[in-house]
């Protein structure tokens, strides 16, 4: 006899990437499924690519003796997008996609009702359910990554904050400094210019070139094309002192834009996800500092609750889900769109 | 037989005076009177003597055969405030205040239901109901006023978002300048040090001492006990450049401050009050400068709805009640926090 499982599926697009997941109603992982994003081909073959591989799936579930009831599908998208409409903005890594309209095109493919979502909120959504913020009982919470370029996705109140064009949560362009360096975006300035991946490389190197600039640093920067953040944040783990403020300098900045939001809007929780965020030890001891610098609400709202535990508290504190979040956010999309109730919830880490 | 009026009553506390309005259900004004804040005798005299006033304005009512049925007390109070509780937090320009229970004493005092909120969200809900955001229908809206300081209140699906400690909205503290002016919140660089009036007296000296200070400029720099933002902008009307520099100046950082908030947030409206704000032609066009330079949510909405009358747009736009919103807004108070119904709203100003 069949198995019957109420089921979600959860869909994440990326740059290089594409991922399906089918998740059981505590977001346990069924079946998932990776493959090449084919941008040159164009969206519509991106979406037929999407849809082969969700009937894909569901079949080999029915192979395995499972029901499958499809409560919807999600999918996080990079913006920007729409979301009113569910059509694509001009999205910097996918040539030709321009206004593309993504949400009608795989309901139609499917069949099924699509949530559409960008990445960083479909992020923000899973580590609030199911990560960092899952024990805390929080209805408000925002979360950064830091990734080649630095996103965010701002929960208020239990739902998604959009904002009027649904251009919510670019808090990685907000300005850290108005006199410095020129963003892709065209703002001058924005926090993704000091707090990314890509910030970190352009902060060694700064300091290779520097007189803070150690042996090891500078051999690391005699290849560029080499130089990655894992590989910063190794030799900083071994002490080396230029590593280490390479850290430091993207922290402060971080700070200073953490600091900001929450000078704003006061929220409880803020999530630092994203692969630099995985060097947490190396840069929170900054990113803290600079928020008692520059945040007011901060300094008065500290001593009520987390002077002893600064450095590993609920208030500001590293993303727990991994690389994960965004295809657990895309999953968890349909019961949020259709205010359904999850069962317990057991995570379990999918592979990427 | 007397005439039956469901009235509110607002109370606009300030450290110079303390006002009270009665207002019928329509925001019409009944009533008013204004006294000298005794800031010196401490926070319990005051409450004592918001309550004779009140006392005394209904009775006023019944002699004039009125008959007031009052749906409750608003009060605007300089924050830090926690909201939760009611109590004050330490006031700038109230020494001995700290931790009064000020909701609760005057609550006492009245014995009529008082709801407590700091004055620059008061001014915000005043402006969203009344003001600026009346013809709107918009539920989102954000004000920002400059005054000696920077206040700002934000409302966010039709509630004032208060943040996890009351402390939501404190958009004067954001940083501007990292390395900037060092700030009376102990941070650096904050918006409130370069957009509040004090800050134009300062960029008002700067720039008669500079290359760029014209001789009328410099000569009113001359007596600066007596340099006033009014006297500024008289100046910059007559088209003095030094004048004019010094308003383009805070224009440019109130728009950085601005951008930042709609990166963000991507807020719907944002309304500016407060005195320097009844100079705005005199800075809006540096401010949208400093939009269309620093956000990238502006740069890729702005086209959608507001290209041709940016200047007298309703998605950032001058406040519309001058300095009577806080004192409109607290009497506003009761009815946002029973939920109840306006009657149809006719506004008259208030005198101040």
């Amino acid at each position: 006899m069949a198995k019957h499982h109420r089921v979600s599926i959860g869909i994440d697009l990326g740059g290089t990437s594409i991922r399906v997941a089918v998740c059981d109603s505590s977001m346990r992982l069924l079946d998932s499924c990776s493959m090449t994003t084919r941008v040159a081909a164009g969206p519509q073959s991106a979406v037929e690519d999407m849809a082969a591989v969700v009937r894909q799936l569901l079949e080999n579930g029915i192979k395995r003796g499972c029901h499958y009831d499809v409560v919807g599908v999600g999918i996080g998208s990079p913006g920007p997008i729409n979301l009113r409409t569910g059509v694509l903005g001009s999205l910097p890594n996918f040539p030709g996609w321009d206004n593309f309209p993504l949400r009608d095109a795989l309901t139609e493919a499917l069949g099924l009702p699509v949530t559409l979502e960008s990445d960083a909120n479909a992020a923000a959504i899973a580590e609030w359910k199911l990560g960092a913020g899952k024990a805390t009982g929080l209805e408000s919470m925002i979360m950064i990554t830091l990734g080649t370029g630095v996103g965010s996705g701002i929960i208020l109140n239990g739902k998604i904050w959009h904002g009027m064009f649904g251009m919510g949560g670019e808090i990685g362009h907000a300005t850290i400094d108005p006199d410095g360096l020129l963003c892709g975006c065209g703002s001058r300035g924005c926090l993704e210019m000091y707090s990314s991946a890509n910030a970190l490389l352009r902060l060694t190197l700064a300091i290779a070139d520097s007189n803070d600039g150690t042996p090891a640093l500078r051999k690391l920067a005699d290849s560029p094309e080499m130089l990655s953040p894992l590989l910063v944040a190794q030799l900083a783990e071994k002490g080396d002192s230029g590593a280490k403020l390479a850290f430091h300098q993207l922290g402060r900045y971080l700070g200073i834009g953490v600091s900001n939001v929450i000078n704003t809007l006061d929220v409880p929780m803020i999530v630092i996800g994203g692969g630099v965020a995985s060097a947490w030890a190396l840069f929170a001891k900054s990113m803290f500092q600079a928020m008692r610098d520059y945040s007011v609400v901060y300094r008065l709202v500290k001593p009520i609750q987390l002077e002893e535990q600064e450095h590993n508290c609920t208030f500001v504190c590293p993303a727990a889900l991994g690389p994960s979040a965004g295809l657990l956010g895309a999953s968890l999309l349909p019961y949020l769109n259709q205010s359904l109730e999850l069962d317990t919830v057991e995570v379990q880490e999918i592979a990427q």
